[in-house]
């Protein structure tokens, strides 16, 4: 894991660019509402300490732009990052990535790169970055970006000092790693717990094969398709105490939940945490991590009236 | 107005029950998410603050219950603080209250007692309340409520320490005249800015008719309906700077920039003030509130994708 004297440095060079964001209340837990971070999406608050702790490091580098590669999340929060310091931004995207997503980049002032998966994945894989003039910051497994997603768990211990369980959505593996780091650095007792879709259960599957496994995604929880990498199953293996598998229905019955009882608008990804209380038992002090709220209307729609 | 002192002693009792709102940055302005509140709305700042202090002074006729009336928000907001003071409650509603609203009034284990507007209206003009049992909370007009209210100017004064301008949904008025108590007890030259449907034109037809108006409500601002209030009339000549009336289509369309910008579910109530920021000049800090998400989901859906 990150050592907690590194996540809490991170939390800090974010913390004047991110909402310490609120616990909402809902039956048996409470939600930890990251949706409301600028962008829609906790992803800013990594993306924030790794580009300034990059810039203090090598600020000629991060004079040239920033560039990710990105399901729509990271890369809404890398041009979110890249407009506050005044630098250009292109991110590698799905070509299927949600338009609210895509849309996002532009708001912000950063060039999409559309590719279909396989090119994104080979992109990723073959370090395509190297070959770019701008700064590259890995959307999940930057150990910058992971120690920033931690500021999330020192503000829960903070927030919430009977903590006793924290259920956390996982796609790439960075922010339930950051929140493990901080964490397990100071209360190792609290159970943290990786929640995925069935349509995309790529860590349950990888710790049962004990290596890299490859599943085709059939989730709405788009922002949890990013693929294995064995720096994460590290981590993840240290950090994470427990997995929960939601089934994509109880999954798209969460989101017009999560709409009703916490007036929050959430994503798949975002719901996955809430869906999954219904597995845990009742009593412990549970926190569920929103993760983010860049939903389709048209999808959110059909959820809430189905008929 | 309400005295600083007495909106800070309500506010301070509120306290412990009720959630310190984030900010959520938007184009142009921040959005106070009183949405995020238990039961969804702001109202329950004003009802434990008003409840707490009649427990103070006259604990017994707290102990038969709370009784309210309320086109919705107000009536879950009763409920909620009865189910924490562990005494009954029941609110007489307007029988065409959206479902949500009912809903949540039983689901706090409170009694709503349905009638038609005319009724409801009757009801609370001849003070029918003084035959009831319970202790009767008037729902925007009782003093210790709107000081309850307050809080959220409070809050405000220590959030946005260069607040220049917030902008207020208003129905009864007990929110508005709350906030401008708070701000202008301490900060008079901040501008409170009051808002309404065109739909419900409520207070700026009474403030051009120096007087009483009754108008039939058509807007989906269901929580901004309440009737001509002489003691409200004067709190607001005293507290609000300006009026803005915002057109139902534009309303309409707010509601889901909401959802979309700052993954917020708000109700049309709620939407009002972010809906009229169009209409005031960029420049100076502006806070937008939303005071409630209680909307019925196939209205949100219909809005969210209209065709």
């Amino acid at each position: 894991m990150i050592s907690i004297e590194r996540v809490r440095a991170a939390a800090e060079r974010a913390r004047p660019y991110v909402l310490r964001s609120p616990l909402v209340p809902v039956e048996g837990a409470l939600l930890k509402a990251e949706c409301l971070q600028p962008t829609g999406c906790f992803k800013v608050r990594g993306f924030f300490a790794a580009a300034m702790q990059a810039r203090e490091v090598f600020g000629d580098r991060v004079a040239k732009g920033l560039i990710t590669v990105s399901a729509g999340n990271a890369a809404q929060a890398c041009a979110y990052v890249a407009r506050e310091l005044g630098v250009p931004c292109r991110v590698v995207m799905y070509e299927t990535a949600p338009s609210p997503k895509i849309e996002g980049v532009k708001r912000w002032g950063g060039q999409p790169l559309l590719m279909p998966r396989d090119k994104v994945l080979e992109w990723l894989a073959s370090e395509a970055w190297r070959r770019e003039p701008e700064l590259f910051l890995h959307p999940f497994a930057d150990p910058e970006v992971i120690a920033g997603h931690g500021g999330i768990g020192l503000e829960l211990l903070e927030q919430v000092p009977d903590l006793e369980r924290v259920l956390v959505p996982v796609g790439g593996g960075g922010l339930i790693s950051g929140i493990a780091s901080a964490i397990k650095g100071t209360r190792p007792e609290i159970e943290v717990i990786g929640v995925q879709s069935d349509g995309y259960p790529l860590w349950q599957k990888a710790f049962e094969a004990g290596g890299p496994v490859s599943i085709k995604p059939e989730t709405i929880a788009d922002g949890t398709t990013a693929p294995f990498d064995p720096r994460m199953f590290e981590l993840l293996k240290e950090g994470v105490d427990r997995w929960l598998i939601v089934a994509e229905p109880r999954l798209k019955a969460a989101i017009p939940e999560l709409a009703s009882a916490g007036k929050l608008v959430a994503e798949g990804a975002g719901a996955l945490a809430y869906a999954a209380l219904e597995q845990v038992e009742p009593g412990p002090k549970t926190v569920a991590v929103v993760s983010g709220g860049n939903i389709e209307p048209r999808l959110l729609a059909t959820l809430l009236s189905p008929d």
